[in-house]
C-alpha cells in the first residue's frame, strides 16, 4: 500500500510502497477513505514531542482517520455490530483497558496509552488496523472528508466545551471566549452556540480571514488582537459587550503570548480550558488565580463516548466544515502550509 | 388601590378598593403593570394548599408581577442601583437571608420562606411593597405582558432544565421529554433546545393545540398522548425518533397518570424533574428506579440568579410567548379557564 | 464440581455435581473460596425478580465471589496483570462494553448486562469462570470470608454513600440517616464516617441487635423505629440531634413503610438514595418532594472502580465485618434465616 | 480603644489609643477577645498588595476575629438572632449582596468586596463594627484563641480541600499531597482526613518541626523537602507510598519552586488547589498539564457556609490547634517571627 512516512526528523515525509499491515484477532483492517492534516503532525516532524516521548522512525503519521471496514479480526465482538463495507471513524486513544482512567472511559490519558498515527500505523497510508472497540460506525451519507476531523479537530474542542459546560460557567449573561480560530477554533465557535446555554460567544485571532470563518459558524462577536495590547483588547471588549472581562475561555492555540493575554481577561470565578498546543510554558501572575477563584482545565482530545456525540451532532447536520481536501501527493507542501499557521480550517488528504 | 381579594376559599375574588401599602425601610414600592395567572391562583383558591399552609383571608393573589419602581424605602442600599421609574421584575421566594439554603442564594426554599400572593401582598392589585433585594430592574423596551410570566411559569422550568443539564443528562443523541405543554411547557421547550446541547427534544401533551405550540418552539417531535396506552405511546416515541426510552425528562404538569407514564419511559440512568404541582402522588414501582439508576429531582420555581439568567435570554430575544392579554376586571372569569385546564400559554393580567 | 442449584423457584436449593464449567478465550476460572449470602437469593428463589427477568432453571445462585485464579484463557490480555494462584474478588455487572453505560465505566447498567448468579455460574459452587476484565486481584492477607461480601453488601452502600457525598449532601452539621442495619447497613455506618465529611450518622432499624452494630460502627446515634409513629421518630431524633429531618438518606432496606417513613423525615434539599430492594413500591406524596427540593437518587451495587476503591479500605484496614461463615452444606437453612431477616450481618459460604 | 495600627508602609505597627468606632444600623458593635496573625499581615505591611489594592493608612490590620456582640445597630434584623454577650466570629469578605458572586453566596469573590483589616477595621484592636450578617453564632465553650485562626489559617483550607472532593479527585487508594504545613497546613492535614473519603495523606514542607505537626494531626506520610531534587523527592514518595505522584494536591505556600515541585508530582488527571499566596507566579510546563488533563483550582478564603461548618467541626471537638497566645504588646515583635517563616501553628493576640 502506499504510505508517507517520517523516515527522519525534520525531514519531508517519503511517500513509498509498504506491506498491508497484519491485524490482531481483536483488530479491524480500515481501509483509509480520508486522513486530516494536523498541526500537531507538523510539531511530531519537528520534534516537539521528543522530550516527552521519542517515537523511533519510520513513523506514518496521520491521526484524523474515517474510511470502510476492510476485514474484522477473528475474535473481534458480534456485540461491537461491525461488518464489512461499514463506514467508521477511529477513536483515538488506545487505552490498556485496566487502568483507573480506562475504568472510566477515559482511555485517551491511559499511562499506557498509544495513538495511531504516533508509533502505532497512522492514516497517512491506504490501510489501518484498530482496536474492534476503537471504530466508531457512522451513517453513511457522511463525506468522509467531512468525518476525518471530527476525530480530533472537532472532537478536542468539544471536550472542551463540555468540561466549561458541566463546570457550570456557561449560561445566559455570561461571555464565553473562544482563543484561536485555526482547525479547531472554527468548531468550537459552533460548539460554543450548542453546547453554550444562552452564552455570549467572543471570537479571538490575529486573523481577519479566520474570524471571519467564526462569525459565520455563529460568534457573535469578533476581535483581531494583532499588534493590541491587553488593554486594548478588554477595552474593544466593552465596546462589544458591555463587559471587560470574559467568564469562560476555550484556548485552541496554546501559545504563550496569547494565552497570558486569554488569562489576563478572565474574570471573576472564571474557567479557561486550554486545548491547544502550540507553545509549551504557562507563565502567570498568581494572585488573581486564587483571589478571583480561577480554574484553569487541561483537555486532552476526546474519549469514544465524546466522539459518538460529536458524530451524532453531525449525523444531525448540526456541524459545518471548512475543509480542503488534497490528495495523497500534496501532503509535503502542505504540512508546510501548516506549519506556518496561515491554513483557513482543515485540510484532509483524500484516498 | 384596586385589588382583587380572595374573601373566602372556593369563592370568587372579590374586586375592590383597598390603602395603598405602605413599606419597610428596606423595601419598594412597585406600581403592578402586569401580573400572570398561573394554575397555582387557581389550587390556592380551591384550598389546595391549606394542609400545608392555611393562609388566612383576605388574600391579594398574583404573584407573576412586574412594574415600575414607584418609591423607594429609606434605607434602601445604593449598591441594588434602583431608582424611580425603574422597569423591575419581582423574584419570588423571600427568604430571612440566614438560613442555610439562602446563604447559597436559595431564599425560595428557605424554611421561613414569604411568597408574595401567598399572604404578603401579590399583584392582583395596582402596588406592592417588594424588598429591594428581590427586585431585578430590566431593559425598558421588553414588554411588560412577557415580562410577567418569565416571574414563574418562565422562571420555573428554566431551572427545572438546568437541573438536567447540570446532571449531565442532556447532550447529542439524548432524548428530552417536555410533559405537559401548559403555561410552562412553551417556555420548558424552549429551554430544552437553548441548554440540550443537542438533544433530541419530544414533547407530549393531550391537546393538539399546545403541541403546535410545543413544534412552533423549537420540539423535535410531538406526541399526543390522549387516550393512549404507555406501550402506544412508547411505539409512537420508537416510530419518531429511533428509541423507546427518554435520557431525560422534564414534567411540567405532575398530574398523577402522566407522572406514572413519564416515568415509565424513563431510560437507564435516566434523570427526571418534576417542577409541576397539578396532582399530589408519586406512586411508582421501586425496582427499576434502582436497578436503572434513575434520578428523580425536584425542582421548585426559581431563585434570583435563575430570574437574571431569564430575564437575560429574554433581553437578547431569545424567547418567545404565547400570552392573551386581559383587564383587571376579567381576573375571575380566567381562573375559570384556567381550572378547566384549556388555557393555550399564559394569561396576563395588564394595569 | 459440587454446586447448590435452583432446581425449582420456590424449593429448596439442590445440592449435587455437576461438571466443571469452560472458559471462552478471555475468560479466567476461579475456584471459589468463598461466596456471601444475600437477601437477593432469597428473592431469586422466590420469584420476586420473574416479572423483569424469568431466569430458566438450573441456576447456581451466588454472586458475593472471591477465589483464586485456577487457570487463564488463551487470549487473556498480559495488561490485567493476573496469574494462577492470584486472590480476586469477581466484580459483578458483566456488560456488552459497546453501550454509553459500558463506556463510562457503569458495566452493571448495561441493557445486556449478565450477572453471575442470576443465569450465568454463581459463586455457591466450587468453580467459575469470569470475563478477565471483571476480576480485581487482591491482598493475599485479606481473609476470603471478609473479601466475599464487600463484592455486594460492602459494595452497594459505597456507590449510594458516594452518590450522596458527590450530590454535596454530607458535611458538617449535616444529619445522614442509614435506614436498615441487615446485610449493607453495617458497612452503610462505616462508609458514611468515612465519606460523609463530619456529617452526624444517625441509623434507624426494627432491631435493637443490629442497632448495636451500627452503634458498634460508627454511629453518632441509633434510633429503634419499631412500633413508633412517625412523630414519635422525628421526635426521638430532635431530641438526640437538635434537629427533626434528616439532609440525606440511604435507604438499605426499600421496604415500603420504612421508605414512607425516611421520606417523611427527610429535610429541604434533601438527598436520598435507596440501594434496597425489600418491597416494589414508591408511594409518597409529591407536594414537598417539589417544593423542597428533593432528590431520590437510584444506586444499583457498583462498578469496578466502586469495587476496587472497596477493596483498597479493606487493604488499608478501614473496614470491619460482622460476618456468619457457613459450610456449603449448610445453604438452605441459612437462606431460611436470611427469609425472616434475623440475621446480623452477613453469611458467607466458605469452600 | 487600644489599637495596633499601619501608620506608614514597612515600618512597625504603632500601638496607640483611638476612638470606638461607630457602627451603622445594620452593623453590629463586637468587642474583640482574640485575633489570629496571619501571613498576609505580614505581606499587607510589606506592601505585597499594593499593585492589586493601594490601601490608604493608617490602617488596623487582623481579620482573624472572634469576640463578643457588644451593641447592636438599630435596624439588625431579629432573623439573625443575635444579642449582647453573644460569642461570634467574624466572617471575612463582605461583599455587596447584589453581585453574581454575592447572589450564590460568594461574598468573598464580589468585586467590590471589603475586608475587615485590609481598609476597613480590622482586628488588632478592642472594638470593631462588623455587618450583622457576617457573624455567625458560636458555643460559649470553645476558647476565643481556638476561634480566632478558624476564620482563615481554619477556613481556608477548609474551602481548598472541598473543591478537591466536589471535583471527585478524593477517595480510597488515591494520595492527597499537602503541601506548607504553616498556619494554615495544620487544618489542612485534618480536612484532608476528615473530607479526603479515605485518601492517602502526605504532608511536604522543608521544616521537621512543622512536618511533626502533620503527622500528629493525622497525616499517613511526612516528607521533608528541603535540599532535595524534584526526582529525589519523587523516590521517597515512592518508598512510603508505592506510587511517584499525587491525585490530588493542595498548595498552602504558593512559593514559587515548591508550587513547581508540588505540579511536577501531579498525576494523570489530578487536581491541585492553591490556597497560599507566599510567590506571585504560576510559571510551568504546559504539554502535561493538557495531555495529562490535570485541573488548577484557585481558592480563596471562604464564604459565610464555609465558616459555618468549620464552626459545627469545632463544636463536635473534631478540630485541633496548635496555638502561641501573645499580649496585644507583643505584636510586633511576632509579625517579625512570621516574616522569618519559623512560627509553628498559629500566634494569636488575645485581649
Amino acid at each position: 500500500m502506499r504510505a508517507a512516512r517520517i523516515r527522519e526528523y525534520n525531514k519531508p515525509l517519503v511517500l513509498e510502497e509498504v506491506p498491508v499491515p497484519d491485524i490482531g484477532p481483536d483488530e479491524v483492517l480500515v481501509q483509509v477513505r480520508a486522513c486530516g492534516m494536523c498541526r500537531s503532525d507538523v510539531q511530531l516532524l519537528d520534534g516537539y514531542f521528543r522530550p516527552y516521548n521519542d517515537i523511533p522512525t519510520p513513523i506514518i503519521p496521520g491521526h484524523e482517520i474515517t474510511g470502510v471496514v476492510h476485514q474484522l479480526g477473528k475474535l473481534v465482538s458480534p456485540a461491537v455490530k461491525l461488518q464489512e463495507g461499514d463506514h467508521v471513524v477511529v477513536a483515538p486513544g488506545w487505552g490498556d483497558g485496566t487502568c483507573r482512567h480506562c475504568l472510566v472511559g477515559n482511555t485517551h490519558i491511559c499511562p499506557n496509552v498509544r495513538w495511531p498515527g504516533f508509533g502505532p500505523y497512522g492514516g497517512f497510508a491506504e490501510f489501518i488496523p484498530v482496536p474492534a472497540r476503537y471504530l466508531i460506525k457512522v451513517d453513511q451519507r457522511l463525506p468522509f472528508e467531512e468525518l476525518a476531523p471530527l476525530t480530533d479537530a472537532g472532537l478536542t474542542p468539544y471536550r472542551g466545551i463540555k468540561k466549561l459546560r458541566d463546570a457550570r460557567a456557561l449560561g445566559p449573561g455570561r461571555l464565553l471566549g473562544v482563543f484561536g480560530i485555526g482547525g479547531l477554533g472554527g468548531y468550537a465557535v459552533q460548539y460554543a452556540r450548542l453546547l453554550g446555554s444562552g452564552s455570549t460567544v467572543v471570537a479571538f485571532a490575529r486573523n481577519l480571514d479566520k474570524l471571519a470563518v467564526a462569525k459565520e459558524y455563529g460568534a457573535d462577536h469578533i476581535l483581531c488582537i494583532k499588534d493590541k495590547s491587553p488593554s486594548d483588547v478588554s477595552r474593544e471588549l466593552t465596546q462589544a459587550t458591555g463587559h471587560g472581562e470574559l467568564d469562560a475561555i476555550i484556548d485552541c492555540a496554546g501559545a504563550p503570548e496569547m494565552l497570558k493575554l486569554a488569562i489576563g481577561l478572565l474574570g471573576i470565578s472564571g474557567h479557561y480550558v486550554d486545548v491547544g498546543l502550540v507553545g509549551d510554558r504557562i507563565d502567570v501572575p498568581l494572585l488573581p488565580r486564587v483571589n478571583r477563584e480561577q480554574t484553569i482545565h487541561g483537555s486532552y482530545w476526546g474519549n469514544n463516548l465524546d466522539l459518538s456525540e460529536v458524530v451524532a451532532l453531525a449525523a444531525q447536520g448540526q456541524i459545518r466544515h471548512t475543509i480542503t481536501p488534497i490528495t495523497f501527493d500534496q501532503i509535503n507542501e502542505h504540512l508546510e502550509l501548516l506549519r506556518s499557521g496561515e491554513i483557513v480550517g482543515r485540510v484532509v488528504v483524500k484516498f
